[in-house]
C-alpha cells in the first residue's frame, strides 16, 4: 500500500485492493482445479465445472468492473503520477493491460470461443482416439476462426506487429514472433549438428536399467527424498507444498501453497523423478516471490517462458547433470534397495540423458525437446500469418518432423494431434517451453560467472545455495519486468541463444564422447 | 425453473438463479474448509483464512443484492403469486429469510461479532489448556452481548416470542424453546430411570475388549467396508464422496461432491468405526436430496436436528444394534485377523453400547448423551433470559452434571470449557443435537411400522433397503417444511418423546437384563 493520503494514493490503494480480490479469487479457482484432479470423488464432474463456471464468471466480473477502469483513467491523468515507484507503475500496468484485454474483446466472442473451445478439446479426444484428424479438423477451424479475430482485436489493443503476436503475449509478454523466429531459426540450426553427434556416437547409451521395476511405495519415497533435496518443503510444521499424484504432472498454487504432482509408473520410475525435480522447479518459482509483493500484481512469475526456465533448470541442468548424480545416485541404490545395485554413474547418467529423435513432444529429451516445439511455433505463426490452413497441418507437421527430426509421423494422432493445446485453444503457448530452454543457458552462464564453484555445489547436492542464487537473481523481480527486459536485468546481456547451445555441447560432447 | 413467461414467472427464475449462484459459492467455500481441514499445507493457514474471509464477503453481498429485495417485493405482492406451486413458494419463503436476517442486522454488529468470535475462540483454547475460565470469561461475556443484542433485533424480524428463540431458529426453524424446553424436560425425566438400571444391573459390559491395538491400515479397510455396508460409495467409477482422515471428524458437501473423515485412534477402533457410520448418515441426506432441486433452497437438509437424525440413525439405532452385529462381527473379525477372535456376539454389543455417565459430551453413550445437550440448552435459554450470567457459569454448569448426570466436575475444562460451540458464538446450536435423537424415535417407529421385516434387515447388513426407505420418506423432502411439519408428515404425529425412549428401554432392557 502507498502510504500517501493524496487522491493518486487513495486511487492506487483501491486499484490495489480491487486487483487483490481477484487475485484471492483465482488462488481458490486453483485450488478447485487442483482438488478436480487429485481427490474429487468423480461423481462431481458436472458440479465441478459449475463451480469453476461461477468462479471465472465472478473473476471477469471483478476484471472488468467500470471502477477499475475509473481508477486507471484517473491515476494515469494524474499530475503526480510520476511520483508513484517502479513497482507501483508496474502494478498499474499490469492492471490496466489485464482490463484492457478482458474490456476489449466483445463478450459475444469470449463467450463462443470458450464454447468452442470446450467442444474442440472433446472432440480431439475422439478424433485422437480414432487416429482420424477429419473429425477435429472442422472443430478446429472453427476456433482457429474465432481466435483469429480475437487476435485481430487484441492486436490494435496491445500494438503487436501481428495477430499471432498479440496470442503470444498472453504467455510470453512483448515478445514478438519476428524475435522468436531469429532465436528459433539460430536455435535449430545448432541443435540439429548436437543431435547427428549423438545419434551417430559410436556407443549409445543402455537405457533398459531405466525399465527396472520399482515399486510405488519405493517411487514415493524418492519423490519426497528429491524434494527435500531441491528444497520443495512437504514435510515440516511450516511445509508450503505437498505431492499428490495425476494422470498429468502439474504445479498449482500461490506463495504459501504451491503444491506439485506426479505420475507413478513401474517400469519407469525416471519418469515420475524428473517430473518431480520439473514441477518441484515451477513450485521453487512462486514460492520464493517476494513476500511485500503477495497480493500484488508484481508478486507473479514473469512469463510462461521464464517459468519454464525455472523447471527445467531444476530437472535438467541442475538433475540430469554428473555432478548431481555422483552425489544422490548412492542415496537413490539406498531407497531401491537391491534394484539398481551395480549400476555403474557413467550408465545411469548416459540413460537419463540418452538423445534420440522421437515423435512424441512430452517423452523427448533435452537436445531434441526444443525442435519439437519449434516445430510448433512456425506451424502456429503460418496458420495465423494465413500462409497455411488447417487442412495444411497434417502435411506440414509430418513434413517438419521429417525435416527437422528424421522421423516419420504414421498417424495424426502421434502427429498433429499428440497435444491438448490447440483443442484448448491456447495458440501462442508452445513457443514459451523453447524460450524457457533459452533463457536456462543464459541463466547457468550467468551463475557460473557468480558462483564458480557450482559444481562442485551439484556434487555435494547443494542445490539450497543454488536456489537463493535463483531467487535473488531470477524470483525477487517476479513481474517487474517483461521477459527480454527480465533477461538483461538478470544477465547484463540481450537474449541470446548461444550460452545454451554452449551448454549442450559441453555436457553432450562429454557424455556421447564426441 | 418455472416454464411460464408472464412477470411472476420472469421473477421467480431470476430469483432462483441468483440463489443458485450463492448456493454455488457456498458449495466452493465447502471446499476451501473441507481442504483446510484435510490436505492444505501448514504454512497456508493465513492465506486459506483471506480466501475464506474473501467468499464469505462475497456470498454476504450476494445474498443481500438488493435486487433480491425488489424480486421478493415484486413476487409476494403479484396478484398471481398463489399460482406459485407449494415447492415454488418455499424456495421464496427460504430466500427471504435468509434475506431479511442478512439484512436486518446493522453490518456494524455482524463485523464486531466475527471479530469478537475469533478472539474468544482462540482465547477458549488458550484457556482451556490452562483450566481456567476466568481467562475466557470476559471475552464469552462480550460475544454473548453482541448475540444478544443480534437475537433482540432477530426476535423482531423472525416474530419470535423470545430472543433466544430466534437465535435456534438458524439451525432448527420455527421451533420454540418453550416446546424444546417441555421435549427435553420429558425426555430427562425418562432417561434417569434408564440410566440407574443399567448403572446398578448386576453384570456390567467389558469394555476392555474395545481397547485392543488395531493397526491404522486395518482401520482404514473397515473403514471402506462399513462405507459399503450403508452405502457411502467411495469406489465405483461414479462414487460421491471420500474418506480422510481429521483430527474430528465431519462432513461436508452438496449432492455429487459428500466427503467425510474419521479419526484413527490404535487403541480404541470403536472411534473411527462409528464416527465413520455417523458421518455417512450426514452423507446419506446430502446424496438422498432430490436430483431435480439441486441449486434450489429446497434443495437442503431440513435442519441441524434432521441432519442429526440421520447420522445419529445409521450410527446408533442401526449401526449398536445387537441385529446389525450379528451380520458385521464376523466381517470384523475376518478384517482384524486374530485380534478379535474369541470375542462372542453378546459381549461385543454389550461393550459398543456401554451406559455410563461421564464429564464428555463427545465421549457420551447413546443414553447419556441427551443429558449432556440438556443441560447446555437449559443454560443457553436462562442465559439470554438474563436468568443466570456467564459468570454463573460453573457453578451452574457443575450442579447441573451433579444433579442429572451424578458426575463431579473437577475443573472448567472438563466442564463447560470442553465444546468449541459458545467460543464460536453457536448459541441455539446445541438442542439440535437431542431433537435429531428425539425424531430418530418416531422415525423408527414409522419405519417399523412400514417395514414389519426391519430387524431381519438388519440382521442381514441390508441397510440399502433402509437407505431407500429413508430416501423416500425423510430426505426426499429436503428443506420443503420446517422440522415440526415434516415430522409430522413423516410419521402422521406430533413431535414426541415417547418413541425414542421406548426405543431405549427396548434394547437396553434386553442388553442390561433390567
Amino acid at each position: 500500500m502507498v502510504a500517501r493520503t493524496d487522491e493518486l494514493g487513495r486511487d492506487y490503494n483501491k486499484l490495489l485492493q480491487k486487483s487483490k480480490e481477484t487475485i484471492l479469487l483465482m488462488s481458490i479457482n486453483g485450488l478447485a482445479e487442483w482438488d478436480m484432479e487429485t481427490k474429487m470423488p468423480p461423481k462431481a464432474v458436472n458440479l465441478r465445472s459449475q463451480q469453476l463456471g461461477m468462479l471465472s464468471q465472478l473473476e471477469h466480473k471483478m476484471s472488468t468492473d467500470p471502477e477499475i477502469g475509473e481508477l486507471l483513467d484517473r491515476i494515469l491523468r494524474s499530475t503526480n503520477y510520476e511520483d508513484l515507484s517502479q513497482v507501483e507503475k508496474r502494478n498499474v500496468h499490469l492492471v490496466k493491460k489485464r482490463y484492457d484485454e478482458m474490456t476489449k474483446l466483445p463478450e459475444e466472442l469470449v463467450v463462443s470461443t470458450a464454447k468452442q473451445a470446450a467442444i474442440a478439446v472433446n472432440v480431439w479426444k475422439a478424433a485422437k482416439a480414432a487416429k482420424d484428424y477429419s473429425i477435429f479438423k472442422p472443430q478446429l477451424e472453427k476456433l482457429v476462426e474465432l481466435k483469429s479475430k480475437a487476435a485481430e482485436i487484441l492486436m490494435t489493443v496491445k500494438g503487436t506487429a501481428t495477430p499471432y503476436d498479440a496470442l503470444v503475449d498472453y504467455y510470453e509478454p512483448s515478445t514478438s514472433s519476428e524475435t522468436i523466429s531469429k532465436l528459433f531459426d539460430e536455435l535449430r540450426s545448432g541443435l540439429i549438428p548436437i543431435i547427428k553427434k549423438c545419434v551417430t556416437a559410436p556407443t549409445r547409451p543402455d537405457e533398459s536399467l531405466l525399465s527396472r521395476t520399482i515399486p510405488f511405495d519405493t517411487q514415493q519415497k524418492i519423490s519426497d527424498s528429491l524434494a527435500k533435496v531441491v528444497g520443495y518443503d512437504i514435510e515440516s510444521p511450516s511445509a508450503g507444498g505437498r505431492i499428490d499424484e495425476t494422470e498429468h504432472p502439474f504445479t498449482n498454487g500461490y506463495y504459501d501453497d504451491v503444491r506439485i504432482t506426479t505420475h507413478y509408473y513401474e517400469n519407469n520410475f525416471a519418469s515420475s523423478l524428473f517430473s518431480v525435480l520439473h514441477e518441484a522447479g515451477h513450485a521453487m518459482y512462486e514460492q520464493n516471490l517476494r513476500r511485500d509483493w503477495m497480493f500484488q500484481p508484481v508478486g507473479n512469475g514473469c512469463s510462461s517462458g521464464f517459468h519454464e526456465s525455472q523447471s527445467r533448470f531444476v530437472e535438467n541442468i541442475f538433475g540430469r547433470s554428473p555432478e548431481f548424480w555422483s552425489y544422490y545416485l548412492p542415496e537413490l541404490r539406498r531407497l531401491t534397495g537391491s534394484i539398481l545395485s551395480g549400476v555403474g554413474l557413467n550408465d545411469f547418467v548416459r540413460a537419463v540423458n540418452v538423445v534420440r529423435p522421437s515423435k512424441i513432444r512430452v517423452d523427448a529429451d533435452e537436445v531434441t525437446y526444443c525442435l519439437h516445439v519449434i516445430i510448433r511455433f512456425n506451424i502456429e505463426r503460418d496458420l495465423f500469418a494465413g500462409k497455411i490452413s488447417v487442412a495444411d497441418l497434417p502435411e506440414v507437421w509430418n513434413e517438419k518432423y521429417m525435416k527437422y527430426l528424421d522421423v516419420k509421423v504414421e498417424n495424426d494422432s502421434e502427429g498433429l494431434m499428440q497435444d491438448t493445446h490447440w483443442g484448448l485453444g491456447y495458440f501462442g503457448y508452445f513457443p514459451t517451453y523453447a524460450l524457457g530452454n533459452i533463457y536456462d543457458g543464459q541463466i547457468l552462464a550467468t551463475l557460473k560467472k557468480q558462483m564458480p564453484d557450482w559444481s562442485e555445489r551439484f556434487a555435494r547436492g547443494d542445490f539450497l545455495s543454488i536456489r537463493q542464487w535463483l531467487g535473488e537473481n531470477v524470483h525477487s523481480y517476479g513481474d517487474l519486468y517483461d521477459p527480454m527486459d527480465l533477461m538483461k536485468k538478470i544477465t547484463g546481456e540481450e537474449i541470446a541463444v548461444k550460452p545454451f547451445l554452449d551448454y549442450l555441447n559441453d555436457k553432450y560432447s562429454n557424455l556421447y564422447g564426441y
